[in-house]
């Protein structure tokens, strides 16, 4: 079942370059029900993609979803086999400046001598295998990080992270790819394939001991989709210590929330902060 | 005896329109000792309750009890059958603009097209049976969450959080309405009648996988109940790791506390924020 | 052997009220190793000790030691019997011009209709058993209050908490004194006296489900102790879960720690704060 | 195995006080895979140790690292033999007016009356028996303490926190060098050489009920090991509550990270501090 709505998604998004259809991806993701108008976003264009990951990165870091070494990322509009992300610097400290453009092999097309992050080749290979994927968060959330190395399923346990999925978040570990003498980090094109095919249709994957990569069809969503992974992380551990928790089920987590209005109260949180 | 309470604050707040009345209503709660002096409020009126209700968006964000989905509200103070109400924004952000009157059935009576949020029927079919509920907070603190999934009974352990009762807080889940197809959201009357009803005579209903819903006779006690809800949970969630906890009895839960001292610094915190 | 210590400190420092004394009461408490240089505190005075109190009052809501019910306070210089508090107040707002003057039965000697805490018969009750307590804090922090309500001895476990001691932390139960029909508040002498005599020659009492009353020989180390006794709640509550934690022994219990470097860090941090 | 990896390090950073040799002894630490770019540090001098140095002391209490009573040192770069380290002060306030030289005894080459830390013979022993190591952070993160008192094996189960290795870091207790009558404090050379013994050729020594010991090869891998440390506990804590943690095994512990992106954006946090 899950494949089949694997194949559904990659048909529905196939445009990701197309503004209509890069908005209707989202609503393709999960049925809406009618009571809960959709967001109004602003017009998609290559511009405004920049704008919201200069700010996602504000908002990320000052939510502690993402450490000094944490990244996200967007796919280009002008481009959509391309993606966008800051050179190597920390997330609270990034400009418009800073975004690079990188080629479907997650190398940069202009670099200029700048410094880029080494784990690139997460969100390259996962634009390639998920065409409805417009956006990639990957980080180290210590409340999430329990969960990827005991083998303890983790699922949505509250509204908030019905795109977490009522399935376990599948569980990748670097040591399946490249054996034990690793260096903890997706370093090439092969293990970001093995990441990404880890994902699958998914929006959630962790890593073994070293963190979780969130997807969503807009950089909004998978800014949304990354906090509350970590708000349901830390919910389901007391949980867990409480007795057997009841998750959402299948129905359930097929709901779709509104965006706007937490990325509004998150972004006013980070005005202040260097564009 | 629970059922009798319920009357009587039924009746004891039918009034709840009229300033008096009103404060009346707090004072009937519960039992207050005569050594502690009641707090002494600003004059009820439309605004005052307008101004509090917008200092409590701000407190409540601040405080981390509302995230950017919760809200509060206020019966209206010139027709106690409709509420006031922010329109669709993160708490943080709301002015004295943004609020807006909705009518006995949560319809908003003057829209011109502003956004609104969906779950405003929690806050509706709440003053709807409870006359004497004067504000009602809505929101989804993870602390609290984790006694919304377990059964675990969720009771007042410190002498801040009486007003929980020393019985187990009523846990509403929707699926028990509207079956397991639903949305996590409570969208219409018939889902927020139900809530209503599970709350009884309560101050705290919990909702699985979803988060609270605190009432109180005015903004503050409301406010702070909010609060207190949620320091109640951290401290219970840690107390049951340790052994068997002693929670207050019967007649510890009936005490009634001031309220301004906490109001005033909580208030002076977001003393910065936009009004 | 406590019933020894106990004397001898009652003994040491019965003249508290001599600015000399007061600071060798800070060494009678316990045994100062050589190698660690006293700390040199300003020269004692009614002013001096005001000061210090404003400043507490807003390093204890800083640290989130109090809450805006906790207190502070200070004996008089001037009158060794009486003691200086704020009004009614959030201790983040108390200024210089909030502190009043109480007498041994804890009444204000000049009210001129200002509001008071509820709770002074705690202080009061103290610092009449208690002739070495100069200075004494009483707050709700949350990560002690599991300790209060199930029974589970907090003990020194990290060595900025050695004046905890090696015997549990004493913890008292209001509904010893009044009976299950209380308010949860000591809002009397006599159930101050209880307190004091609870406390014992300690430095830390617990109360069921309310909170921790916090002692020392001057301002600045009951604040010390106030932060540190939280702290330690925080690691002993971790480490009862992970095993049988080994406590501080009963020598080391007795060292003695430098107060003004922390003072210093944490008077800065709130040095924007009113005055 | 680890006497041997022990005596590499000696040899190989021998020369500490070359600049090249110092940054060498960095690479020479683990071996870092050709495709991470290595860090571009400023040149090495005195002047820029020190500098680093004031920027650790803001870093790592924002980032509730040490509280006041912890402290972080350089190695002279002039006298290699000598360090550098701030007078007797809080960490957050610390200038470049407050560094002071201490020589090979941990003595204070120019006292002029300042009041110094106790705790320096932890450095200064370290610096005798570790040539390798350049900084030195001494703290009591609460994250870190119940490994301390619990016999818990703390073992690198992040890949930030791959420094920690994959054999349980070493436990110091006072208790077995200077017998049950101590004072929990390292207060002199003795006691200092027999915690830098325990600390072997590891990054990491716990010390029993007191806190975490902590080096590196330059000050700002010393500060990411002293953060990474407590972000390591944090995680292992809550994972050993799920289940059976799978750690990193001795190949992947071997890696290194970049520095300078995570202290670029922790030195922007503390920007304002003084200097």
């Amino acid at each position: 079942m899950e494949r089949k709505r694997y194949s559904i998604n990659r048909r529905a998004s196939f445009g990701a370059s197309v503004v209509a259809m890069a908005f209707t991806a989202a609503g393709a993701w999960a049925q809406a029900p009618a009571a809960i108008p959709p967001d109004v976003f602003p017009a998609d264009s290559e511009e405004q993609r920049i704008a919201d990951l200069v700010t996602a990165n504000h908002i990320l870091a000052d939510q502690n979803v993402l450490d000094s070494y944490g990244h996200v990322t967007v796919r280009s509009f002008k481009n959509p086999k391309h993606f966008l992300m800051s050179g190597n610097r920390a997330p609270a400290l990034v400009t418009a400046d800073d975004i690079m453009e990188f080629d479907e092999n997650s190398m940069p097309v202009d670099q200029r001598g700048r410094r880029v992050y080494n784990e690139r080749f997460i969100h390259g290979e996962i634009y390639r295998l998920r065409p409805d994927v417009v956006a990639v968060v990957h980080g180290h959330a210590p409340d999430v990080l329990p969960f990827t190395v005991t083998g303890v399923p983790f699922k949505a346990l509250i509204h908030m992270a019905h795109f977490i999925g009522s399935e376990p978040a599948p569980v990748f570990d670097l040591e399946d790819v490249e054996g034990p003498n690793n260096n903890m980090l997706v370093l090439n094109p092969k293990s970001g394939e093995a990441l990404a095919k880890k994902l699958g249709d998914r929006n959630v994957v962790l890593m073994r001991g070293h963190g979780m990569t969130v997807v969503g069809p807009n950089v909004r969503r998978a800014t949304y989709n990354a906090v509350y992974t970590q708000v349901n992380a830390r919910v389901e551990i007391e949980a867990l210590k409480l007795g057997q928790p009841k998750f959402l089920n299948k129905f359930e987590v097929q709901r779709v929330g509104q965006i706007n209005r937490a990325w509004d109260g998150w972004a006013d949180q980070v005005k202040g902060a260097r564009r």
